[in-house]
């Protein structure tokens, strides 16, 4: 392939002039129900306590401890037994100097107990219950406010919120949360784009646009919101510029296809260069040279490659690694996976690598096809090996990071090599 | 807190028991719409070519590879120019020998031709093309399919579809999809629980169910189909019996949380000794001990413990483990995070405990809260760390794998230790 770009950027350096650049976007309230694997956006403090109230912490009888000091079996204390506490109700009687009051693990204590003997611990006489062992204050009780005290932060601004979090925030009765979901827009370019295989099949010269679907899941699973997505017919600057105009009104981030060479027909580079600020165009990376980066007031726009692993690979790199900035996640990741090669890898000096890469059986095994346009070979690989631009290829054996299609790649960015 | 089991199973044996006995569940059909997370439960071959014709590589000139042969600057060979091949279109026109067509890239190859001549190598003088390079055959053109050929097998059985897979189903004109995705129900049991803080505040001795909420969406992320949930009044067997019955009739695998220790009070683990083959009940885990599997049928139900922790633990040790096997899934995964305790780690020799811990600059640092009630725990905390029964703790600075709350555990019953 020719090289159409004058001067390529190395992609750890185009990330660090984009990272710089990057701010978070602006919280937004939203009902719990919409709020699953976003970001949070506040810190958090309970309204209440958890548990709302002391609970038996076992099946038993609660007792005021002092009354029960030295109990054994030998020398059991004798209490008045005056009534029963049941999950789910109110205790309904108060247990005063001498008394218990049955109890089931987990039902509220009655008032005036402040410990629960174990069911085997004492044996009822009629009215009388005889108790075997002593117990201190608050034992056997899970106390009001024990998980969560009123007031405590319970989450942290960038935590991504996942089930026990919502669930922790429905019991705190917590209706609404503030989140930071970017607003984003795809935009798919080219002429030969069409919806689905049917209307391909209808007009010769036409393909499948596979990359909008497949991007408007992958921005939506890293907590954006996906606002539009459009096929552009791309004739000319003018067409892209309205377009893209179009998106910015409605998002913090359009993502589009296409177009971001440097060819007489690459409307979409032209476009940015009126429209915004270019952070970056052109990087040293295979696949996804034609890359760009610019922001246009606030908002940033990354222009992909066209080809589906290219716009892959870029989305990878510029994109997801900028959610994080956007959203302001702060959550620890499991690194890649780490093997040998079970062949050896070429590459290009000069650019960095991302080669797909099957895992099995303790061994990386790089997918042997060639070009950007393959989409298959994503579905045929598990993730990358990043070979860095000061490398002609690995050796078989060599030890590499997998990074998997679904996992982080900032520390292809930002990591160790390789 | 007393013992109420009489014999407790270790987890790693519970999980061989269990795992011995699943088998993946009846695939089904679904619209493409639906299949993104699932896990595919067929061999998918490709019913036609990607692309589905030649395309041109990069801008140039579509030529005849013999017409060129030899040709260089000081020697170039002459075509004579006959149409243009643009993006989307059908070429409408041929090229036959010494003809030359203008073709952008993504455009369909002309018949007859065989090769791109790059831009910058030729140059157009009236009609007639000056070619200043040879070519070999099929140079800069993508070949009709060079990403799949048709018949090829492209996505494997076992495969959780993720977007990019979806994106080559829809370029493969594919609508429908075998997947694997357990039909799931839940059930909390408990007469204390409501379904909102409303609720609960309305009556005294209640608490929000946070149990089934949390669960649904877990089952749902590991690809199943929750198709009911529901808060059980558990005041005698025969109740949870019916309910778990008409749970049985819509699920592949039933999960229950609560009644599940062996008190007077513990209906489900009555009525599942009733109703079903016991796999085991109660196991050597800290929290989650008073878990238990049945089979019913072909069904699954897996008891878990009622205090929120616990029944996380339980759930992922038992039922995301199992949905491995119940969906088919093949895919690799990342390991847990390792690195060093910031402060010892108490355990209960006998019992293996998961303790919640945070992962912050380079160390793991234990949450010290105790019990298995605490909700707070899991958001305040980032994973867990599974001391084994044989441990009576772990050392500060020991080296540790944290599994991360949304990470496979698998390896905590299947791999090394700790």
């Amino acid at each position: 392939m020719t090289e159409p770009f004058k001067k390529l950027t190395r992609a750890s350096d185009a990330w660090m002039k984009l990272k710089g650049r990057l701010s978070p976007v602006r919280p937004r309230r939203v009902p719990l129900s919409r709020a699953l694997g976003r970001v949070l956006a506040e810190d958090v403090a309970a309204p209440l306590d958890l548990p709302p109230f002391d609970r038996a912490a076992m099946d038993g009888y609660a007792v005021r401890a002092e009354d029960v000091e030295g109990a054994s079996f030998s020398s059991p204390r004798v209490l008045k037994l005056v009534g029963s506490s049941e999950v789910g109700r109110s205790p309904g009687t108060t247990v005063s100097k001498g008394e218990a009051v049955r109890i089931d693990n987990g039902a509220p204590l009655p008032k005036g107990a402040d410990a629960v003997v174990p069911l085997e611990y004492a044996r009822e006489i009629g009215e009388r219950l005889e108790v075997y062992r002593s117990v201190v204050r608050w034992e056997n009780v899970s106390r009001k406010g024990e998980d969560v005290s009123r007031g405590e932060l319970v989450l942290r601004r960038g935590k991504v919120l996942r089930p026990w979090d919502i669930a922790l925030l429905r019991a705190l009765g917590l209706e609404e949360v503030e989140i930071r979901a970017p607003r984003a827009t795809v935009l798919s370019t080219g002429t030969e784009l069409q919806e689905t295989l049917g209307d391909a099949l209808a007009k010769p010269g036409s393909i499948v646009d596979t990359n909008r679907p497949m991007l408007a899941r992958l921005l939506e699973a890293c907590g954006c919101d996906v606002v539009k997505t459009e096929i552009v017919r791309d004739t000319d600057t003018t067409t892209v510029l309205r377009k893209l105009e179009e998106a910015l009104e409605l998002a913090d981030l359009v993502v589009v296809t296409g177009g971001c060479s440097v060819g007489r027909k690459d409307y979409v580079a032209k476009a940015l260069n009126k429209l915004g600020d270019m952070v970056f165009h052109g990087v040293a990376i295979r696949p996804g040279m034609p890359t760009a980066a610019a922001f246009v007031g606030k908002s940033l726009v990354v222009g992909l490659p066209g080809s589906p692993v290219a716009a892959f690979v870029s989305y990878k790199l510029f994109v997801e690694t900028s959610l994080s900035v956007l959203t302001g996640a702060r959550d620890p990741r499991p690194g890649p996976l780490e093997a040998n090669l079970a062949e050896k890898v070429d590459s290009t000096p000069g650019f960095m690598d991302l080669v797909r890469a099957v895992y099995s059986e303790g061994v990386v095994r790089p997918v042997r096809r060639r070009g950007a346009t393959l989409l298959s070979s994503l579905s045929k690989s598990h993730g990358v090996i990043a070979v860095p631009e000061d490398y002609e290829g690995l050796r078989k054996g060599t030890r590499v990071r997998l990074y998997l299609h679904w996992q982080s790649w900032l520390d292809v960015l930002e990591g160790e090599v390789p």
